[in-house]
């Protein structure tokens, strides 16, 4: 491409990157010093700060004021150049990068590309179940979510008025416990008064973990204090149950008592997570195997098993970190590979070798509600309105530009204030808006009838 | 419904109202202390704020900053009753409107369900060049706008690419120079230096209009000032010229001098609007005719000639004021004339007659760009500085929520500051994101390709 030639003649080695998500921006933004040419291939024209898309799929916050342009971020930095193009795979004997159309060739080569979420063998569970990682999940989430209430609201039948007002969230990790926070507060508060035949806090939550306990990756007095929190909230947690089967009316589950179906027109899914398939296409062509979650085994330098040009990153490498536990799908995790992998490409440049990689953790976070939090920094534990104003701070701190910084303040200090969501649209394709109460988007078609005498 | 039964003890008089737009929004509002029942039906679970939209397709502001939950408008009105559903259409005889599924009873209809872009019997036009009437219009244009600049950018063919850079917008109104002047300073400012190989400024940006100058309904001078601030961010007007045929990779206009081809790959429509379909629904039922937009001839108190107790406002109704001259197509005349129809229920129930609704031209107004508007209040002509403050104002003022006016003030604040716009996002359904450059919404294939040696 004509943007990379440009810059030839003044750098040599040239570094694509596949995937500007936190490792991959990262690793982008370190190199600007280094006189290497970058080019970064996304699919998307934005870095997707996915710590907060809970909060769009519950209508807190808009979809911009979490997404950035890669272009905008990177625009000062000569030696990066952007593609928005889908890669579809490797020719790592050619060292060349594939795309849909034509083929980026690459010295060295980093793959960031993520991951999706898994349905562990059932996906047929998608549809009825959507998980929460791209903008338009949030924004098909959103639109189930409001709905179901509209749904309610016009059906007569108590039984089927009561699925609408089922939200089941399966996986009671980080993401199912904001989601059913912000979902509760939503439902208790937000649409407080907003409907005439039903009242939005007779909503059932549910949180379904095969687990003991929500949070499990967290202490266990912290996951004690979550489950205090979600529960008076209104949120139940049905923990050590497995769901065998998603229909479009309802969700099965088996616990230690037996099988048990419940009823519901609205299904979220935050159990597993599962890399792209980019990582199975590298492995296919470097000899290697991705492990069960679809990841890659890297060195403890982030290259590939004999091809040290090679580098994986993020969600999409699994590291076996040296107290022998492997490391989370974080944004940390990513980052800080990111800066690695710079600085390893740095110091070749000069000859010096790059002692491995080690995670330093900055702990972990997650919110249940207004003024409720839990967090883990270094030995210390924090709860409640403490923990709270920790992730407000960091997530603040986090988000990429400063405009976006002051939006999302303007937004959480409103909805502090207010309890009111200024992001509640139901928006979709025309087929999904046509008939709005339609199930369509959920599987079958709705029972509702609409007679007013 | 049950809603709407519930509250039938304490009024007997159902008032039906079809739209939440400007109109339809106005009247409920404006019917809160009036003994009736108000039903309001809407497909869409928000108000939306129209003249903003050119904003959100040009990254500016995001779709949720101005359109606000038709539910959290009126949850403190305890006479209202909010519906989302489609109406089918009407049967006027048994007092009933049809909905998608089942109908709604009513003792008063007023029906103000707003206007969709006319492409004067070229309907094939509409996916070569979407007008801008919905926030899903909104969103698809800007990621035309933004695909674009991005296909620009891999396209090594200089032909190619400069019809990549060609936006041609079809209509001179207000909408039509609104997008343009955001488009130009996007292109000339926000876009500059995030591209590698091309120099967005270089996009060219023209306006085309069958008549013979820009705004015509505005006076001369400031069609002529609109022009030159229009020819300064280095839009092109084509006046005197019709759009004689659209393809994928061009546009065909027919001049005094001839016939031309315009090589673009981004055609918009500002052109015309037509009534909902749902005025021809209600003219079969009452005996009536729409005019050649679409719309409804109506009475001196909006009700529609033989029916008393049906009323039709906005963009769907054709209303001779009293100087001889059609009502334009702008909320003004919507608002003014919800309010007028609420005041003749009020006065109807006390058996009071209301004299002939009377427009009061509060004036108009139009923005080109940063500090340059041009707008007409009363007998008195602004432009300029003076009158783009006056528009800021005037549109702030008008957002329904506080917290919506804050969030806007901030995105034009920091807007003028840096010329970043946070909203630029390219989203959509996984097909038109799978292969960004192609031209699949653009009618045929693209012609890229991507090697880099």
């Amino acid at each position: 491409m004509k943007g990379v030639n440009q810059t030839r003649s003044s750098a040599s080695q040239h570094v694509v990157i596949v995937g500007g998500g936190f490792g991959g921006l990262h690793l982008a933004r370190s190199l600007s010093k280094t006189p290497v040419r970058v080019t970064l291939v996304d699919r998307r024209n934005f870095h997707l700060f996915q710590p907060l898309l809970y909060q769009v799929a519950t209508g807190g916050l808009s979809p911009a004021n979490i997404a950035t342009p890669l272009r905008g971020i990177l625009r000062g930095q000569k030696n990066v150049s952007v593609v928005l193009e889908e890669v579809t795979g490797f020719d790592v004997a050619g060292s060349r990068v594939l795309l849909n159309d034509g083929h980026i060739d690459f010295d060295t080569l980093v793959v960031a590309a993520g991951a999706r979420h898994s349905y562990f063998g059932h996906d047929e569970w998608e549809t009825l179940a959507p998980g929460l990682k791209t903008i338009e999940d949030a924004t098909e989430i959103r639109r189930r979510i409001l709905m179901a209430f509209e749904a309610a609201e016009v059906e007569e039948n108590s039984d089927k008025r009561a699925a609408w007002l089922t939200f089941v969230i399966v996986g009671g990790g980080p993401t199912g416990v904001e989601l059913a926070g912000s979902l509760a507060e939503l439902a208790g508060h937000t649409l407080k008064r907003e409907f005439r035949n039903i009242n939005p806090a007779d909503a059932r939550i549910i949180i379904v973990d095969a687990v003991d306990r929500v949070l499990h990756v967290y202490p266990e007095d912290l996951s004690k204090v979550t489950a205090e929190s979600l529960n008076s909230l209104g949120v139940t947690i049905r923990t050590g149950s497995i769901v065998t089967d998603i229909q479009p009316d309802s969700v099965f589950l088996k616990t230690a008592s037996g099988t048990e179906k419940v009823a519901t027109r609205t299904v979220l899914w935050a159990a597993g997570v599962q890399a792209s398939p980019l990582a199975a296409a590298l492995a296919e062509q470097t000899g290697g195997a991705t492990d069960r979650a679809g990841r890659l085994p890297i060195q403890p330098d982030m290259s590939l098993p004999g091809h040290p040009d090679i580098f994986v990153l993020g969600d999409m490498a699994s590291y076996a970190h040296h107290d022998g536990k492997p490391l989370p799908g974080v944004a940390p995790v990513a980052i800080q590979q990111g800066r690695y992998v710079a600085r390893l490409i740095t110091n070749r440049l000069c000859g010096r070798s790059t002692p491995s990689f080690r995670y330093q953790n900055p702990g972990m976070m997650a919110t249940i509600g207004r003024s409720s939090a839990v967090a883990v920094l270094g030995r210390h534990h924090f709860r409640g309105f403490i923990a709270w104003l920790i992730w407000l701070f960091v997530h603040l701190l986090q988000l990429v530009q400063f405009q976006n910084r002051l939006l999302v303040l303007v937004q959480w200090a409103w909805g502090y204030l207010t309890w009111n969501r200024s992001a509640r649209l139901i928006t979709g394709s025309a087929q999904a808006l046509s008939n709005p109460a339609s199930a369509e988007n959920f599987g079958h078609s709705p029972d509702l009838e609409i007679n007013q005498k």
